[in-house]
């Protein structure tokens, strides 16, 4: 067999691009998406319904299930009407209206397979219609229970995140920080974070990407909260920069989260972006969990995520 | 593109807060979760029916869809007697609570799709009911099928540990030691294990977390039984505490595992808690596996996961 | 329990052969399936039945349905009769093919368990055949239901890429270049890509194996275009090659790429092939995003993943 | 938060014990399973249905599903009987064993949902009866549904393995050597193999374990064949013993194989296990693909796994 001679290097990127002029506002919408559109896509890439399924809300979905079942049993309705109502034995309409509901209503029988045959097909067209039917309401069926069971079975990481990152006093010096908890009955275990900051060079006219330094990085389970803290020391692009400098290098601060989902046994990922409007400078979280009064259990309150008081900053 | 600078700087924490009088007890329930209760969760997540219909057990799961089957049965045989029961032909009541049973069997013999025929609907308003509830049906029908398969195919490590952790004799010191053999017939590989000491450092009032270091963190397969051993020599926070030191620190090991499960292909976590409570000073386990007698297998007894015999410790 | 000795040695090969006279001329084709033909398997693993059933085209996939639905109530109609078909209440048939077409009415309405009852089974045997049709019908339909879903939920990255890899300046040098964009809705993170150049070294008759350097070999998420850009440079195997020495060389670039798709939180792995004739000498990618006009959002233009220009390139 | 510190100490054990007289003969059985027996399970875990019904062969798997919807009829028949026939419109029986007949298919036509209604239940007591068997059934074919998918969609490396291992003449020397093919239509990429070696030390009556240096340990895709080579030189425990040493000391070769699945998108695991008996002391595999005839691909004769041919060994 053939050797491969490996090369060491290891090199990452954003995926982002440069090109200041070139892109749009915010890299990461507040939901986690990446603010990107695409267009011209091959035409059989562009509908992936299955995709479009099993992450589109509840009350749409049901209502595409009312509205498909809804117009298959017009449209078969219709198809009956066309063979020939003597061929449905037991339709007591008389009208075309009433011969409507009849088939519409013979129709929804046939494609949910109750079949109480009070009406039923007896001509061969109507036999033939009907035999179409069934089978179509069982495919329909199927992929129903599939697409059900793939959006109950989706892992989803829901956090929840402070609105807003706050530069608080962290060890004698500030930090840029900001809080997460779990949102969901779910345990996450094994979370890492990593912070990125995107800021235009305005030199260069150029979008650069640093990737800051976290005091932790890893935690071995979300079971309380997280302040993930990025130390302004060293290194770090933030030092002595102030709130207006973010402003005007049109600072973004990504978050990727990643962690593990035990109830789904699933790796989950997910976004939280802060741009520099929603960065509060001298503030700091205030806590959000106690010990239970009636039991030996720790209460975590979920909706204080966000909660801060503000606090002066060390002058450095 | 854009170049990201990484650090180096990998730390891990381990999700637990450090003020000791800010948390309950016991960080691990002996069920292996964490003892935490969430509130103020956001309305739409405080529900997770999904993850409490895989999770729930299976007599309360029963329950649940009879209790789910009758009350849909009753509601709909009310609404076909708000209808009319003229408008179901087959109706052999005289009185209401005959009316009502018709009805109620009616119902079930829609929602079920079985439709008999015997009694079926004959009028618009009774027609457009059942159809509703045949699709209402399906629908509970495929939820159901989702849950059963989400219920089945949910990974799961069942570990048999030991009741309790004992420090035993070993290499010419002593170890803290527990037992976990598996207690299903599926193949666990690759496994990991990661020991935490939690205490309360009563100088500074403040819980500390000690990771301890094991004789062997990893095993290629759990096909027999494993002893996890710290031993405690060198650095180990444990070298010179007694039984009583450790109570009075209120202290408590947790064990993080992590396998392979073959007949699933997933990854499979679980916990194992013990606290100063679950400690035998001077004991160490009997062995729980022997060769078979009548074929060249070994045999693993389960059942003797956390048998036990006291001996004495080595003076140190 | 036992130690294990590790070695340090992790070596890797590609899988293939070295023998050029032993194996086809294309490892990879331009599906990014590999090139091999597989004989002499057992019996038994020949027939992936599922693996052909999720991966199939749609519209074949719906034929076999179709065609196994009319096949087993042709085979069902012929045994009823065979059965006699004074034993199916309701069949009004006269001819033989009378006879048969109300056998095979019945037997769709047996397998898709509608049941109207206007024709039902009264003689035991008839019973009992359509007892068996109805648990067939049943399980067929459990198998459809499982392999829709299998079909639905199976991983897929569909990269679209440029049809040519190209011979590009790069600083002040020249560089392999390609490009690939994710041509689907689904979210790729984590993404690595891996070249591969695989020739034949006319002086030994062997077929080699050279892993090509990249600029960047992992990004956070294709969230626009990724043009992956090997330097040609240093010690690459391209340094003082024209594009005919490549050809006579016959030679391949084949790029793993692996990603993490976030709406099925799988990993999914795709590979791209180059050939000698799909380089262009001299050119370089257009580029394929914008800004939004109405939005702060960025457009990707995916069908302009393999746009170039033609441009000379440095002389050496 | 709390820090953890961490060791660096990263220990791997194979799982199995050292005392030879504690274990039975082989540790891996030639179907790649354990050779372990459990005993003394706790109840609830002794018993895994899903388990079972996903991993047993398919004949016994529809010999269940035939047997319990044989049992389930013979069951209600019975319960229709005790009920009184009487209570079933349609019921043409006249002696008990056509009672039970006509029972025993209204059951069928019950439980399977398809309701001709020529026979349906008339009183209180068999509409009840009717009602839970309904829905008994529906449940029956929802968890049937699951079943399947779980049976189908089960990950497996089906590795086709030389029967046996080969002590072969490689660089001069001599190797281990065992091959490889990938049985199946699926593409295994991104493998792995780890071998154990496994023998008694007659000195101390325990049972040792070795890992085995490869030459390669990793291939990127299982494309064709790939022979696993452990060169005996330098450490290699095999160095100086003949084929009788490998007897007397009860050797035996495992071999962890560890594969991406593209198809099913997850991790596969497999083992092989060679012991003394299945080595060839001195023979090389011949080859096993050839360029296709007709076209430009290569052809993997998979039957030919196993095919060697004896060769003297290099005296060292």
């Amino acid at each position: 067999m053939a050797t491969i001679r490996f090369s060491n290097r290891k090199a990452t990127t954003t995926g982002f691009g440069t090109q200041a002029s070139n892109q749009g506002e915010r890299l990461v919408r507040k939901d986690g998406s990446y603010n990107v559109i695409r267009s011209g896509m091959p035409f059989s890439s562009r509908f992936n319904h299955y995709h479009d399924l099993i992450t589109m809300k509840w009350w749409k979905f049901y209502l595409l299930v009312i509205t498909f079942y809804t117009s298959m049993n017009i449209l078969f309705a219709l198809i009956f009407m066309a063979v020939g109502m003597e061929q449905i034995e037991g339709d007591l309409g008389l009208t075309t209206a009433e011969h409507f509901w009849d088939a519409f209503f013979f129709s929804s029988q046939t494609m949910t397979t109750v079949g109480y045959g009070r009406t039923s097909p007896i001509g061969f067209a109507a036999n033939l219609v009907a035999a179409i039917e069934c089978l179509i309401g069982l495919m329909s069926f199927a992929i129903l229970t599939g697409v059900l069971y793939g959006r109950f079975s989706r892992p989803r990481a829901k956090l929840a995140s402070s609105d807003q990152a706050v530069i608080a006093p962290f060890e004698g010096g500030t930090a840029l920080m900001f809080r997460i908890a779990n949102a969901r009955s779910n345990q996450l275990i094994e979370c890492e974070a990593q912070l990125l900051m995107s800021y235009i060079d305005r030199a260069t006219n150029r979008r650069e990407f640093e990737t800051l330094t976290l005091e932790y990085n890893k935690i071995s389970a979300l079971a309380l909260s997280w302040t993930v803290v990025h130390p302004i020391v060293g290194d770090s692009p933030l030092v002595g920069l102030s709130l207006n400098d973010l402003k005007e290098m049109d600072c973004e601060f990504v978050c990727n989260f990643k962690g593990f989902d035990e109830t789904y046994s699933q790796v989950v990922y997910t976004r939280i972006s802060y741009n520099s409007n929603e960065i509060v400078w001298g503030a700091k979280f205030t806590p959000m969990f106690h010990r239970a009064q009636n039991s030996a259990a720790t209460v975590l309150e979920v909706d204080k995520v966000g909660d801060y008081e503000l606090m002066a900053l060390p002058t450095s």
